[in-house]
């Protein structure tokens, strides 16, 4: 599946190797601007590929994925003038006063995936696209969106907004926007939880150009003032221990690392707000949000002790005892902070990823410390100096405060037992693939007509019937002919297409077991491929296998390791925009950072031994086909005959075994390598897979595993 | 050749895409230093690789380059102390009053080689490597130098110099040492000419931590002072008119196109100190350092009129005619401050970039327009904007003036004319090579015993009959053995080896001819190579060819085709610690930028239609061999079936046309496309040079220019 937000969120945002004035990326990338730079930045040669859309699941959380065509669209809503209307009833309010009020598409953790109960910005207005940034003043309202979604935005905006083509040229920033319409000196309300630190100073000062104030509106969200009773409860489903056997290394033990760090930074304390680095530290598991096995929660880790911020509702017995056996308290997810002016009161040290903690958390810290005795509170800024805060706070500089959360990396880098479970939840995924392509040719063959719907929830159940299955791990894209060229579509059950038999189909899909997550895309065709598709598809496999057997110095970052999967392509004059490769949580998130494997060359991470990344070349022709290849491949060291420097060199392993049908392989183009690889691939999926199977899945396979030769 | 210059100089200094404090590089890269940046920067996987050493070259300039034998070692000097006791006399010269002074290996107009007379480092320390700076105090005296010339400067300085191992753990910077050793406040004197006005500011801000001064001395060259009659002359060969068939647009066009730009920025005037720079636009060719056909001078071209600032006894009769036609005024080279005074008070608006143009000329740009009317003078920064300079100059920021010379990138990009220059010079240097060739390996099979210093001679020989030879383009890298595996090699005639008829023999040389220059390296084994060796040379060769035949899309800069040179070294564990590419001039300097293919991705300029970049992978196993296969490449546009994305898609198109020796090839590891790219360039290089050689040459060709198969 791919990933733009590893990108955004990792490389640009949380990681900051590039200043947001670097030539490196303008010259790259006319980024649209928008006002939260993590999460709409958009790569220059490529379709924004967020896969997000929490607002057509229903709010379950439920450990039983719903099939999809039980996804209904929300009806379109009537009255969306009554909603500006009782808004704008809000500024006024002699406590709020605001001239304009931002709503983004964010909870308040960076999540990819969100509960219902945060989709704000959809809400107010009534667009369902997973990007978009709504911006209301007193006499105007506008929604921010990128290319993707500017046909869905118009159908769903009604009259009273105005949509502004983010990347367009000439459409202004929002903050541009307001600049532009709101009179000098006004003040602008933003939920600051809502807003990562760097976000929102970043936002500060474009708007203090003239010089508007930003009014961080702590103690009330104006749309859930409105939404009111019709506002779904935020998910409150139990969360569970996600075993040791699968998580190698128990709570204790990653504290006490966490800790070290924390000690060799100088820091006391730090507040964690990731969800995936607090369900990976903790070894829980949650259902709060759809795809994603994670909690809401805050976590802070102190040198002596560590409190998780939670609804209480969820903690079990055995969560509770689990807890209590690595030393962490519980608190109200709603006191986080309380508990940071209290340690500011105490004078602690903190460790604050401004890039994803928001600004409501660090800039509570700040006022604190500065409220309590002078200079007691401090930062630890990127160079690892503590900076003392005066009296007054001047010397603190939120953009000096910028070390990344120690536990992503930690996260990355998988061990042993989460390494085992990724390959054992791979095979029986890769059985529940062969299941499913074998009922589908069959049902195709017998002229039954499936839509895309029915094929993905038709793959639903076969990976539900699948020991360990969880939830999809993200929305399947299942594409028949043109809709696969669309690189972010997911097919609605009232609209789709059927699958047809006389075109290419792309299915991107995956799955969350108890003891891994799984991503794969094929693409087949069921009937006779075109020369052209067979050409491009070849290409694409042949920039699969470069990648795939790509070996390099360790320390190398993954973008030197792009060009390698578009090579091919870029002989005949093809390429696809968008990244090669994104990291995947062992059992959790399906895109996580900090490694990539893109063109843009901003995410300075080296590919580290025990990370997990996607090889998913591709190719798409707009109105016509898409094509993509994607299998997940753990990173490894190499036993080089040499070692050039004294270093080791890496490469990577397979953790995916499906089929690649070879009726889209233009043998002729192949190297007797290529040939071998795919050979030596077929038969390993054989030897791994065919035990898992039986019946027509085990025919299927072996069909679809016999080797290939090159035509004389 | 290889070049670290072009990298250093272009990317990091020159364009400055990055700053200093920019992760990226620090991430790769533990970079040594030194009190000027543009000139010792040292790759992190890389030894040093600048080629120059203008000491041991003969204060010559002549057309007719020198045999390598008649070069001789300066002696030993035997007096340094009376030296440095001179110098520190000096200091406390009333109008010089000075604690510490610094010798930097530069000329004034940051030259990869310089003339005699400027070799003041050199000549104070007694060390004749081509990488060092040497700092007196009152009662010490230091020189940094760098990996690869430890020893020699062990063996060349004596006991009242303490030599500085740059790089090496614990070794301070010159301004970290300064800092140490002398008294806070005291008073550090440069020759500003010597430094860029970014690298003088960046000495500045090092030693104000320590309330040090800097002291621009612009009147007197302290090292010039006591070296005294003995200081070669200033060269003043003749300069000569470099033919419109050659240069393609005539000097009026030139100069036409900069003045838009100059307009286009705001500014009204342009001093540009980069000899080749200077040289290209003038269409003038010069005597006055070895290996580069350029000449000492200063160039203010104004919207309305054009200076040149140089020797006049240089200026023949037909060049007066040349520059007069095209508007362009002499001046004396001495002369340049007073016209920057003069420009200053005329309020002229300079194009200056700080990162080549000496700290003399920009501060005295500065002063001036601090002394003449408040606010006249103004500097353009690199956002274009016009920063007016208060009466104190207070708002001017030197390291906001940031514009690299337009120059720069309009002579890498050749036009037509050029690239046949280039062509043909490659073709009659090729006829060159296939005579030294053929006679090489005759010379050896009879037993005849050759020093590497021999071999050079002989092919310098051969190449000053071909028709409008000029001079070598660099000094012959001509290696046996474990010398090959020295990567800035540059056999003694004293002291080198033989060339080995049981060792592999490294030959990376070039020329100028009055029409093009050449750069090219070939690895050949006169005997039996070993397994090891045809491994390894068959490995640099799968590199060469991945890159000579990459097809990417427009803009793409040259890192991103950096890991094809490499991909099929790293499969078994090798690499190699130099760039990839440098780019060439035409009948200009055989390194120049602003392009370059390095696994060093500071340098984001894109590989444009038209640039010249060597191909030249290699792998050095030291103590035993080295191997570089180079080949001269031309960036076009590559006639794709598919332009995806409405762009152009670019490959290369070879220069070089000289035979790669089959033996060392073990065609066991080729694929079939690999192994007809080798018959393709035999064959084709039989058809372009066989009708220039006869006899023996042409003997050789054939015979090394047959086509090999893939064993069975």
């Amino acid at each position: 599946m791919l990933s733009r937000s590893h990108f955004q969120l990792h490389s640009r945002t949380r990681f900051r190797f590039l200043s947001i004035s670097s030539p490196f990326l303008h010259n790259f990338s006319p980024i649209p601007k928008f006002p939260t730079k993590s999460r709409f930045r958009q790569p220059t040669r490529a379709t924004t590929l967020i896969i997000r859309n929490s607002s057509s699941t229903p709010n379950s959380g439920s450990i039983t994925a719903k099939p999809s065509s039980e996804l209904r669209n929300k009806p379109k809503n009537s009255e969306p003038d009554d909603k500006l209307r009782r808004l704008r009833e809000l500024f006024s309010r002699p406590t709020i006063n605001i001239d304009a009020y931002i709503i983004p598409s964010q909870d308040a953790h960076q999540s990819e995936f969100i509960a219902d109960c945060y989709a704000r910005r959809e809400y107010i207005s009534g667009f369902t696209g997973s990007a978009g940034t709504a911006v209301v003043t007193k006499d105007k309202a506008a929604l921010w969106t990128d290319g993707r979604y500017f046909l869905q935005a118009e159908q769903q905006l009604n009259s009273s907004w105005i949509l502004m083509r983010a990347g367009n040229l000439g459409v202004r920033t929002t903050s541009e926007w307001l600049n532009g319409v709101l009179t000098p000196g006004s003040r602008i309300g933003i939920d600051p939880f809502l807003f990562s630190s760097d976000a929102s100073e970043e936002l500060k000062e474009a708007i203090a150009k003239k010089n508007h104030e930003l009014v961080y509106l702590y103690d009330i969200n104006l749309v859930d003032e409105i939404w009111k009773e019709a506002r779904p409860k935020p998910p409150n489903k139990p969360i569970r221990v996600h075993d040791l056997k699968y998580a190698g290394v128990d709570v204790s033990s990653k504290l006490s690392s966490l800790r070290s760090e924390l000690t060799d930074a100088g820091s006391s304390a730090i507040v964690i707000s990731m969800l995936d680095e607090i369900a990976w530290l903790l070894n829980l598991r949650g259902s709060d949000v759809p795809h994603s096995p994670v909690m809401y929660a805050y976590f802070v880790v102190e040198i002596d002790g560590a409190k998780l911020f939670i609804d209480d509702a969820k903690v079990t017995p055995e969560v509770m005892n689990h807890l209590k056996n690595a030393g962490i308290e519980l608190r109200p997810y709603e006191s986080i902070l309380s508990e940071i002016e209290s340690l500011a009161a105490q004078g602690a040290c903190l460790w604050l990823d401004t890039s994803s903690v928001s600004a409501a958390i660090v800039n509570t810290y700040k006022f604190a410390c500065n409220k309590f005795a002078g200079g007691i509170g401090s930062l630890i800024n990127k160079n690892k100096r503590t900076i003392p805060l005066g009296p007054n706070g001047e010397s603190w500089e939120p953009s000096a405060v910028n070390k990344s959360s120690p536990v992503c990396l930690a996260k990355a880098v998988k061990n042993e037992a989460e390494l085992q479970g990724m390959c054992n939840s791979h095979l029986r995924d890769a059985a529940a693939l062969a299941h499913f392509w074998a009922w589908l040719e069959d049902e195709i063959s017998n002229g039954v007509v499936l839509t895309e719907v029915d094929v993905a929830d038709k793959l639903l159940e076969f990976r539900s019937a699948q020991e360990g299955f969880v939830d999809t791990s993200f929305d399947t894209i299942s594409g028949s002919g043109a809709n696969g060229a669309i690189i972010h579509y997911r097919p609605d059950p009232n609209r789709c297409s059927t699958v047809d038999s006389e075109k290419l189909f792309l299915l991107d899909s995956g799955a969350q077991y108890i003891d891994g997550t799984t991503d794969i895309t094929r693409t087949v065709h069921f009937g006779e491929p075109s020369s052209r598709q067979k050409e491009c598809f070849t290409r694409v496999l042949q920039g699969h296998i470069a990648l795939d057997q790509a070996v390099f110095p360790e320390n190398t970052p993954g973008f030197v390791l792009d060009a390698f999967a578009r090579s091919a392509l870029w002989k005949i004059g093809l390429d696809y925009r968008h990244g090669t490769g994104h990291g995947v949580g062992a059992a959790l998130n399906v895109h996580e950072g900090p490694q990539s494997i893109s063109f843009r060359f901003g995410n300075m991470t080296p590919l580290l031994k025990g990370m997990v990344v996607s090889n998913e070349p591709g190719y798409y022709e707009d109105h016509s086909f898409g094509i993509r290849i994607e299998n997940l491949l753990i990173v490894k060291e190499v036993d080089t005959p040499n070692r050039f420097g004294g270093i080791g060199y890496m490469g990577f392993e397979k953790l995916t075994f499906v089929p690649i049908q070879t009726k889209l392989v233009d043998l002729s183009l192949l190297s007797t390598a290529e040939i071998d690889w795919l050979n030596d691939y077929h038969n390993r999926t054989w030897e791994k897979v065919s035990p898992l199977v039986d019946g027509s899945a085990r025919q299927w396979l072996w069909n679809n595993t016999r080797p290939v030769a090159k035509p004389h």
